[in-house]
């Protein structure tokens, strides 16, 4: 077998498992969002926002990856968010058998709103299924305006694109118009927000969004 | 043959094409810097920056990898510093081979300086010796405090790390020296520089130090 041959075979098992979990995901009528981004540009703190924001409405849960520690599963537990740290040793990205495995220790399922954290990486999680009803791609301000074409897999792919710490906006060259020309081009139908947790701005936006979509899981699920 | 055995069989073959890649470029007293960092931390300004300031001393040149388009190479060239693009397609970092298929397309060289201008990705390619003499990681300081032990390979393996971005440190709550306590944990002997290419601010430091390593592989060269 040559390595296009392998990865082919490991992207089949993977959209399989990744099968199974959304059914069990629909059955349960948990909406799961899948959040990618580069290292830093701001997944976790979105989350502790959302959480500040939401969790009295939706009961909410996340599985996180990262390459190594369990700081980020940390922080969302210290902003009440039940959170799984899901390590994955070398792999840059989460695989479907990982959140699988995860599962199995997230004592507080079923919840309305499963987050999926992403390891820090623009490149492979775009391939990988999760078992998610969409992926969410966040951009930050700090990163420059060439990304989306940079990385076309994830944009192209992203229901929902978060350009992220907008409130240094100002301290910076960032043609915002230019970036989401960039993003539309890959994907027409993306939703974009500008959202700054640490500002505030744009979470209200988010945090809807994540209730309208919560509210449209649960009726397709009401209506099987 | 199982995953783990398949990924050791990659790296044993990508070593083996390394060391071919290492000895030509000793031969022609070629210093060869891979710089690796998350997408938008800054290596394309950084090299920008340098060719500015050096290429009048040093004959210098650069093999840039992305996913998809040729936005840095035309960067680069803009500022004067001779690039080839390698479009890696799907894969997240740059390997050996691609770098030896490269360089039939630069007829710049050969050089002193080579940059090697890796994906923006943390994590992958740290396991990818490509002949270099050593890595440089970058860290912005909008990507947050905790990026070193999240992704610990790189930080481990990089010669030097630049901490770039300084100058929008007014604006943020960011804590150099707890990063750099991170860095000097999972790496004694390295080397950080503080840099902001746009200011100007550490850019001498960081020349100096690529001319002195210069300096030090021709001798090596010239002992032999």
């Amino acid at each position: 077998m040559n390595s296009a041959e392998i990865r082919k075979r490991i992207l089949a098992e993977n959209d399989e498992c990744a099968s199974r979990l959304k059914s069990g995901f629909d059955e349960s009528g948990t909406l799961v969002v899948d959040i990618v981004s580069s290292p830093g540009a701001g997944k976790t703190s979105l989350l502790e926002e959302t959480s500040r924001r939401l969790s009295q409405e939706l009961g909410m849960g996340a599985l996180v990856g990262d390459i190594a520690t369990e700081m980020d599963a940390e922080r969302l537990r210290s902003a009440n968010l039940p959170a799984h740290q899901i390590v994955t040793g070398g792999a840059c990205h989460l695989d479907a058998r990982m959140v699988e495995e995860g599962l199995q220790h997230c004592a507080f399922l079923p919840v309305d709103l499963l987050f999926l954290e992403n390891v820090g990486n623009l490149v492979c999680p775009a391939s990988y299924a999760l078992g998610e009803d969409f992926k969410v791609v966040l951009l930050s301000v700090t990163e420059g305006e060439d990304k989306p074409f940079k990385y076309p897999a994830i944009f192209s792919k992203a229901k929902v694109a978060v350009i992220t710490k907008v409130d240094l906006l100002p301290q910076l060259s960032f043609d915002l118009e230019r970036v989401e020309e960039q993003i539309r081009t890959l994907c027409r139908d993306v939703r974009i927000l500008r959202v700054s947790a640490w500002s505030g701005e744009g979470m209200e936006e988010w945090c809807r969004l994540m209730q309208q979509e919560q509210a449209r899981k649960r009726q397709t699920v009401g209506a099987n």
